[in-house]
Parts: structure tokens; sequence; C-alpha cells
């Protein structure tokens, strides 16, 4: 059987994350590994988790937690996140929320949802590979959202009408406002109305992604897009934002659970495509989740920001005492990650090829997270699992490492 | 905003499943319910799992149960569920074997993984409507696969090139050998081979919906498809079936455990698209399945069958008393389902208002389950989560019900 025969054109798009196959090569213990960007396993509250399973295997709850159950999700868990919601300028109610297998499973239903293959969808550049990934099922095209720049409303129209050329049109723009995956950068308060003035224009819809929004450490929070969009069309069934939530930095990334807070429209589809895609989320890690959320989320959430907050102060004054001259990098107010630009001469892969094999650190080439392929100059560090003094020690072999070409 | 200008054009064929919707309003506790199919809560092996939970939070497992891991699965239950396949003749390992969460993902994902808008599924009619509900997001057109037939591959393969007429391709056959959903019946030996040497003809992919296969309760087990192109083609990597297998029917469908076993090829696409789609199953459902799978499958399997077969029982025995001349019924040897056939000038799903207004019992109305929507005279029965008492006092109905038209 060649099963090249038989296999949807969309195949073609969906390759191995380099990310992925690359921490399979760093299982070693020696690596100072700056590459993940998952969790730190020493924080998960499992006491916490624990406990939450032994009351989800009482009698009163035990049947509901093993059967079948609704596509949109586990009620209180619903109720708690919309609660939340409110907290951060998204008044809304349970029916707007809608639980996922974490923010990457809302990103292929989103995908999903909107693009036909040709449509355009719009990302930042860099942007979240996972993004890509999800998107690349449903064959789009990219085009540059450059939310940064001064474009105004009616250039983003003419953007807009160009890329529609008779395969498809412009879907949404896709973007993390908070310490964004792969940068650490935010968008500023500015940055995000003249986002939603051009997303207005263009009438398209704007996807969120808000997965390390509870993870700031200093500077004032700003509110998401979806909280400024409310603000100014009256209430979310009119907003065009559709919000992606995740336990999966602050609680833990191994039960799955995510959620989208939308218009009921978005969500009464997002429902049914759920009910043909996989029937629901595993009840037990909704319910687990709503009870850990509800005993311990603010205080957790506190603690695991305090050492975080530690582990980017040690990694941004390694970097300011060890890049060579021409080296920046960022300097994020929360999330996980660092994002170092060297000379565009280099190419961050064939550095990181000699960071493994001559001096033990590890990070992630810039390359994978522009849509274009147009730069590769760039690397991404992560310092959520590693101790301060791991990262004092990496940084200044990456000094030295950068110093050598 | 209208969420319609920005839609995909898969949206069109996404509609509310027929069955979830009637599920709704048939909590009312005096009507005797045979519309389900879901398994009796009452038989979840909830100790095993309590105790499942409760090793997998000890210091040896929790940071893997609450951590990011593998898309392909966790791999003590993928080499189980490998061993488990051999002894139904399917020699193969681990790498044959990919975790969804549940098959109905699994259903999700090879739609994905074959379907270009316009390619052709082949289906029974009828056929399960969660796999049609998976397809259409995909955009296939639908054939009638005559899995009972005694058509030649040479017309096949003729019918294969009818099919592709630019616009797409027959790409595979989809069923369910074992006590199909929704008729509970079961494809002969001789049924098998042909279908597979058609396939063979049409060069397509088979897809073997085995979410029953566990549960027979007399007569003689068959072997799978797989087993017999395996038995073919002399090893998995060259068989073209690819087989969905499932713990919803066993164990407890919550945890939405399933898994697809294939050749490499197909998994490692599998593989890629989780990746991207929800990275990886819920870890501690696979860690508790893995658990209590090896300490109480087929135990637990043999109670769970030894009941199911004597409801099954009693609701033959009630049906072949209390149903007018002209009613025909199907014989299930295991499974949840008995598929009946009446008056074609009925249609089922008028029957069915009836039955829930005066007679207070339910059922699924059978034409849902046609691609064409070509029957509207059947429907389906289980017998899964009623008492002998209750399947002897409901089928005394249904008698009375079809009698009165």
């Amino acid at each position: 059987m060649q099963w090249t025969d038989v296999l949807a054109t969309r195949n073609s798009r969906m390759k191995a994350s380099e990310i992925r196959e690359l921490l399979k090569l760093l299982d070693q213990p020696d690596i100072i590994s700056f590459a993940g960007g998952i969790p730190d396993p020493a924080l998960f509250p499992t006491a916490a988790f624990s406990k939450a399973f032994e009351t989800a295997m009482t009698p009163e709850h035990a049947a509901s937690a093993l059967q079948y159950s609704v596509s949109e999700g586990y009620k209180p868990l619903r109720e708690w996140i919309a609660g939340e919601m409110g907290k951060i300028g998204v008044p809304c109610d349970a029916d707007n929320i809608f639980i996922t297998s974490g923010s990457q499973q809302a990103l292929d239903y989103l995908g999903k949802l909107l693009i036909s293959p040709g449509d355009t969808a719009l990302v930042t550049a860099p942007t979240y590979l996972g993004a890509l990934g999800a998107f690349n099922a449903y064959e789009p095209r990219y085009a540059r959202l450059d939310a940064f720049s001064n474009e105004t409303p009616e250039a983003a129209q003419a953007e807009a009408a160009e890329a529609s050329d008779g395969k498809g049109r412009v879907k949404f723009a896709y973007l993390s406002a908070d310490f964004a995956n792969p940068t650490g950068e935010t968008l500023s308060l500015e940055g995000r109305k003249a986002l939603l003035a051009r997303a207005d224009a263009m009438n398209i819809a704007v996807i969120e992604d808000a997965a390390y929004q509870s993870l700031r450490f200093d500077g004032e929070a700003i509110p998401p897009l979806q909280a400024l969009d409310i603000e100014a069309k009256g209430g979310i069934e009119n907003s065009r934002v559709i919000y992606c939530g995740s336990f999966s930095k602050t609680l833990a990334p191994g039960l799955r659970v995510g959620w989208v807070c939308a218009a009921k429209d978005v969500i009464g589809r997002l429902v049914l495509m759920k009910q043909a895609a996989d029937l629901h989320s595993p009840t037990l890690s909704q319910m687990a989740t709503n009870f850990v959320a509800r005993e311990i989320f603010d205080e957790h959430v506190a603690k695991i920001r305090a050492i975080y907050s530690s582990r980017r102060d040690a990694m941004l004054a390694a970097l300011a005492r060890e890049m060579p001259e021409g080296v920046t990098f960022t300097r994020p107010e929360g999330g996980m990650f660092v994002w170092v630009t060297i000379d565009p001469k280099l190419d961050a892969a064939e550095v990181l090829a000699r960071a493994v094999a001559d001096y033990r650190i590890a990070f992630v080439p810039g390359g994978a997270f522009y849509a274009d392929g147009s730069r590769r100059n760039d690397m991404r560090l992560s310092y959520s699992c590693a101790t301060n003094e791991q990262i004092d020690e990496g940084i200044t072999r990456l000094g030295r490492l950068l110093r050598s070409f």
C-alpha cells in the first residue's frame, strides 16, 4: 500500500515540529537547556490534584467523572472561568465558555472554523510555532500582522482587499498580546486599540492567545484585546475577539485543559465541531481542574510568578553582563521567554549545533517561528525550568560561544 | 460582527447530532429509554480507577502525569495494547499504536488524513452517525459500501473509476465489522475477505471501527479485517487496514482513551497531526487506563459481557413476543444495539414523538444513520442501560405503540 496514493493534500503542510524533535535530543543531564518553555514540574500543585482526584472518585462524582459528557465542557468549571474573565474586563457567562483539550486544541478548532484553503491568516513575525502547525492543516496563506505598526485602518482595508483575490479572503489575525511566545513581548494599549481598529476595517476575527497572561511579574496589566473590544462594542456578543485561555502554564499541562471565550454564536459552532471531533474533553481532567482552581488558583499563581520572576531577573542580568556587543534581547514583564537577536550573518540553528556539542547548552533557533522563514538570527531562551545558578552558568557559556564566531 | 462572513465552507456541513439533542430531552425518570447506547455507569470499575489515580499521584508518577508528554501516547499503555492486538491476530509493536482521545478522535484524524474536499468515502447504509459527523468536516462525498454484497473486484474497480471524476478519488471504506452501531450486525468471514479484495482492487484504505469488538456474547469470534489483511499481505506494514479501538465501551468513556493500530507510516503522520491539534491526550487518563487494564481488563470485560448479554436476551425475547407482524429486527451476537425495521409507510421520527408523549419510551429513529437519508423506517434500540424488567415493560409498550398506527 502506497499511503501517498490516498492522503489528503493538507499532509504536505504537516511537518514535525523542530522544537519537539530537538527536545528529544536534550535528555542529557549535563546540558543546561533553555529550549523547553514548559512549566517547572517541581511547581505543580500535586497535593491539590491528588485530593481532587480522590474527591472525583467519591460516589457523588464518580459516575459522571467516568461517563460520556457534554461537548461544551463541565459546567462548574465553565462558571468559574466566566467569573475569572469578568475580573479581567470580559463580562460573560458560562455559555460564552467552551472547554478545549489545552489551548492547542482551541487553535486547531479555530483554524477548522475559519480557514478554507486559500484564505489568509494574519500572524506576527515571529509567531507561536504551534499556531502555524495547527492552522497549516487547513491550508491557509499567511500574511504579516505587523501588530506594532502604525498602519491606518484605510491601509489595512486596502491590504485585505488585495489578499482577497477570488481564492479566499483574510479571515483573522492571530496574536499573543502578553509575553508572547517566542519573544516575551507585550503589545501596548495603543497597539491593541490600533489592531482592533484595523480588524474592524477588515471585518475579520481576532484570535487572542492568552496562554501566558496570568504570568505577569511586574509593570501594569493591560486589558486583553477582548476586554477593549467589548468596551467599544457594548458586549461580548458583538465582539470579534476570540480569547484562548489555558491552565497549562498555571496549574499543569498534562491534564490538557484550556478554554475559548467568545460570542455564543462562535461557541455554538465550536461545540458542534467538538461533538464530531472528540465528543468532549475528559471529564475527570475538567472536574479536577475545577476543584483545584477554586481552592488554590490565586495563591498558587502568585507563588509560581515569584519563582519565574526571579529566574527572569537572573537571565536578564546574566545577558546584560555576558552578551557581546551587537546582540540585543527583549525584557519580558512576564511569561517564560527572552528573545535574543544575534549577528544577522549567523544562523542560530548552526549556533545551536555548536552550543550543544561544545558548550552543553541549548535553546530554540528562531527560524521556525517565522511563517515566511524570513529570519534565522534569533534564539528563544526560556528561563522556566532552570535554577538561577544554571541560568547564570548557561548564559556565561552562551556569551563565550557567541564570542567564538 | 457577522460570523458567517469569516466561516470556512465546511461549517455548512456541521450540524447538531439528532441523537445528542434528543438525549437532552430524555432526562425524565419515568421514561424507559433505549436511545442512549452508552455504557451502564453502574458497571464502571470505579474502585480500580480510584486506586489508579492514587498511584498516578505518587512521587514516582506525579510529575510525568501532570507534565506535557509525547503525541503518540503513554508508552506502557501502547505496549499493553500491542500485546492485546497480537491476541486477536494482529502482530504489531508499540510503534504501531497511536493513542487518541476516544475513537471519535481517531475518526476525525483519519478524515483529516485522507479526505480532501470532493474525495469519496465508502460507508455502509446505515452507518455510525458519529463517523459521518467526523468526516463531514473534511467535505467528502459518500458512496455506498455494500459490505454484504457479492460485487466482484472488477465491478469495484469500475465503481472507483467512476467516482474519480477529477474532483477527487475514492479514499477509504469505513465500517464496523462486529455488532455495528446502529444495526448490531456482524460481517461474515466471507464478507470480510470480499471487502478486502475490493479494497485491494480499488487501492483504498479500510478503516475498521472496532469500538464494540470486545463485547461478543456468543457465536464464534471472526478475525478483524486487519488480521485477515495482515495474513494475506505478510505483515502490518503492508496492510491497508487502519484499526480503531476504544476503552469507552469496556472500561469507561469519560477518560476519552482510544487507539489506532496501523502501519508505522500512518502512525507517524497521525502523530504529526496530533502534535499540531492538541499536543497529546491527557497523560493521567492514559496512565490510569494502563494501570486498570493491566489489572482487571479480562475479568472486568467478562463481567460486563454477562450483564449486557442478559439484557440483549431480554430484549430479543420481548421483541419476539410483542412486535406486530411485518416488523423485523436484528439478532446481535454482542455490542449494545438491536435494529428494528417497521412499516415503510411510517417515519420512525414521528413514531418517536408519539412514543415519548404517550408511551413514555424512547429510541433513536434510523434516518440519521443514512448518509443519503434514504430510509426513515428503522429504529435503533439499545439495551445497555436498562434492567431486564425495564426492557420487558418498554418493549411491551413499543408493541402497543406500533399496533396503534
